[in-house]
């Protein structure tokens, strides 16, 4: 349909800016789970983590370099040459891996947090580039805070990254300044003036303080970029980053004035969007663009009476174009195994023998609770079994008393690391006192710092999904979630995978369920 | 510092596109609470609603209309004589009042919607425009489906409604299919062709399906366009209009390149995002550019390191500019009357003594039970207090005994106009158990189609805020929130609430709680 240089490489950073933000920690097996996903829904590049900021980042981008069939995967690196090492480490396994080194070309950054002359910052350049490129093929090169850089020295540095090697060259608008025009025409400035710029393929990363970060990143490609850096759900630092399924369907939609063409399945988005809510616990505001639960809804009459008569007067794009079924009843409680399977396959999950038994007996037990199964269910009931299946304390059993004559209490009963340890307690509501029991069994330090309920499918007899986050002394976030029909229950077992989470957070091996336990 | 001709006005349709997404409905109260907000945030026009689509719109309509200080108030009618008629009486009360009136434009439109000619809807531009003229001065005229109209028909139209008498002219991008270069270049041809296009004032409607509704509105100003219709969080059909929030920021921040000025008091702004969400109870995810509650946080070391030695490095405007203050330890059990009087009107509350005796009250029995009272507390038990002063249904008591070994059950009783009713009940889960308790006493038809629970504050001893919404057999969504340390005691008012909406949603004065029971 178009020629090659309409060609758009979508290079999505859910796993790195997207796992950035405050609250978004994902588990190793999340990750793998969002890598596969992103593979199959034909991302270009995957930016899998930050190999030099942890052992699980470092670990989480090798696994990733490993099995991921299709996809380049990249590695972050500032510009310091054990990041550049660790990150040609991790992605060393991959069919084709990327090295991604930044630095910051900004004044501001320059004099307040580099503390080094223009010149020197050349150097830096020429250095970490060319030692990058020493380790693998692919390197990309970002001018951190480019859309504040004079022109004339943004131009000198991509030029610099160039001749040592870097072939793609990304121009990100850090702080989320800069206007569609703006954008445009600092790609056209530079692939203008830089000799050799048509050596490497220019990449756009935009963050959406203003609202503009689609509108930019589609400027960009307007002033000759051919990769868009984003993320699912437009999760990321801040604001966020731009929405990979809102660029997409735009290129898709808008054909005829933004002659582009992206790899990307779009029939996936949906199924993405949830995947990856899910995973971080983020909920998905009901009007976001494209996989919202409000985007293809029509509620005046007006429109109701339009879309009767013809889709096309209110409809510009499908809601099967982007992946999504109406929620139909599937199973009950007399479905097979094979049923079971052939469900889950269908729903996108592809899980192990062992895991498949773990999910059909969690499912066997709805069934006998719940009337109706509906696909998020079974989809709820399968996350939750990958986020659980390496816990080391399980929730067995608890008994809640409730209501408006407090105190309200909790007696609950754990298995922790096969041990069964059993407490009552009492708190300022029901959720509290369970909570304070698991305090009890497992003392901890960590902070509550958002508690979250919602109905995974409709009516009074919905599982409900909960999600924990919580904050640890040194402020790091991590967010647990469980589903099960009564919100007590999932609640104690939400807060268990944080609290589990947080454990594994602090490395892989740390055997201490309660790191702060008698530290401070 | 600029001259009038890039005074842009603000028409805030919060109240009207806003409220028209499903799940979105709002009560009166809660209606006249946001327009005395926008007013006084600086809004230039208010859509209120449409009258004509219930009684309960009209009066919505009418009562803003009389109370509102500083905006314009407007009302919606399609291009039909009772429509007009019905708007005109709504808004005569008004210091400023408006009817907007729109038809559609396109031909996809015109050809399944309208069943119309061209000349026909010429025709009705003419007529109903001018019958709007006899009722107000101000009168607004739009072009239904502008952005995929002939440019030639669509100045025919333009220049019809001038000529009836229009003063404003807005050309909406009504499916969210424009991009920011389409919807300016269009803005520029009508300007330039329409003879007299100088006599109205062009107006920015964008929705935001494919993400650019703040880039086009933007692109519509750069077009000639001085007036934005947009709502507080974006919220409207399918994927929202434009955000109020953006759009002002975008020009506050990018004064260099986008030379206009808004009357706008931005430190308002994140006020006016909570106040929106809490009546809507639409979540507002977590990375929405101004008001998510990540938009001013850095996680990752190399942000925070850089913002540590100057926040301009990361930071394009502070958090204070939009009304972002930390959360503070405000109040105890030992505070009085005078100080929590104080400390609502620092809030932004103004209620009567009455209100306040029971707000005090209820805030008096937090404290019992929770030691650390926050900001959002108060927030949240306040506008509770206002949501449910009207309420002829009370939850007295609630005894719920739940957790691993079911069936959960719940013993609750109520209090319906006066009468105490008791019935015990058992569920799938707490809030089951809870909710057929309700129906016991309470036969109803509605479904419930969203149960959400998030806690106001941190710390596990949290109230906790629930959102209930139900439909009833017809498809109406209403949704009901209400706040308390226990989770399930808030579920029980939180339905209730709902149901009650769900009741006065039917039109004053019906005086059935469930219209539905022997009905169907």
């Amino acid at each position: 349909m178009s020629s090659d240089k309409n060609r758009v490489l979508i290079f999505d950073t859910t796993l790195r800016d997207g796992e950035q933000c405050p609250g978004a920690t994902m588990t190793f097996e999340e990750k793998l789970e969002i890598a596969d996903f992103l593979d199959e829904m034909g991302v270009d590049i995957i930016e899998a983590g930050f190999p030099i900021a942890s052992e699980g980042d470092f670990e989480a981008v090798n696994a990733i370099a490993k099995r991921v069939k299709r996809a380049t995967v990249a590695g972050l690196a500032r510009a310091i040459n054990a990041d550049i090492d660790r990150a040609g480490e991790a992605v060393k396994a991959a069919q084709r891996g990327r090295i991604h080194t930044f630095v910051s070309t900004s004044p501001i950054h320059l004099a307040h947090q580099m503390r080094k002359s223009e010149a020197e910052v050349l150097d830096i350049i020429a250095a970490t580039v060319a030692r990058a490129r020493n380790l693998v093929e692919d390197i990309e090169w970002s001018a951190m805070d480019a859309t504040r850089t004079p022109i004339e020295y943004l131009c000198r540095c991509v030029e610099t990254a160039i001749r040592a090697g870097a072939t793609t060259i990304n121009l990100p608008d850090t702080v989320g300044y800069a206007t569609p025009d703006e954008y445009r025409d600092m790609f056209r400035a530079v692939r203008a003036r830089v000799p050799d710029s048509d050596k490497a393929i220019f990449s756009v990363h935009c963050h959406d303080d203003l609202g503009l970060a689609v509108a930019n990143s589609l400027g960009g490609l307007e002033g000759g970029a051919r990769q868009i850096e984003c993320t699912i759900n437009g999760i990321g630092e801040r604001a966020g980053n731009a929405a990979l399924e809102e660029i997409v369907m735009a290129i898709k939609t808008r054909g005829d004035v933004l002659p582009y063409e992206t790899g990307i399945d779009n029939r996936m988005l949906t199924r993405a969007s949830k995947l990856v809510s899910a995973a971080t616990s983020f909920p998905v505001q009901y009007n976001k663009a494209i996989v919202g639960r409000n985007a293809f809804a029509h509620e005046s009459g007006i429109h109701q009476d339009g879309m009767l008569k013809n889709t096309q007067t209110y409809e510009i794009m499908t809601p099967e174009s982007v992946g999504v079924s109406k929620t139909s009843l599937v199973m009950g409680k007399h479905s097979g195994r094979n049923a079971f399977r052939d469900k889950l396959k269908q729903l996108g999950y592809e899980i192990s023998d062992n895991q498949l038994e773990d999910a059909f007996v969690r499912f066997k037990a709805l069934a006998d609770r719940k009337k109706h199964i509906y696909d998020e269910d079974i989809e709820a009931l399968v996350d939750e079994n990958i986020a659980t299946r390496e816990d080391r304390v399980k929730v067995l059993n608890l008994l809640v008393v409730a209501g408006t004559n407090g105190p309200q209490s909790a007696v609950l009963t754990l298995d922790i690391d096969g041990q069964h340890h059993t407490r009552q307690a009492t708190g300022n509501g029901p959720v509290d006192a369970t909570f304070n029991a698991i305090q009890q069994m497992i003392p901890h330090q960590a902070k509550l710092e958002l508690y979250q309920v919602h109905a995974v499918t409709e009516g009074t007899d919905a599982q409900a999904e909960v999600s924990v986050r919580l904050a640890d002394t040194e402020g790091k976030l991590v967010t647990g979630r469980a589903a099960d029909p009564d919100t007590l229950v999932a609640s104690a077992k939400a807060y268990i995978v944080a609290l589990n989470k947080l454990t594994s957070a602090r490395g892989a091996g740390d055997p201490r369920l309660h790191a702060h336990h008698g530290a401070a």
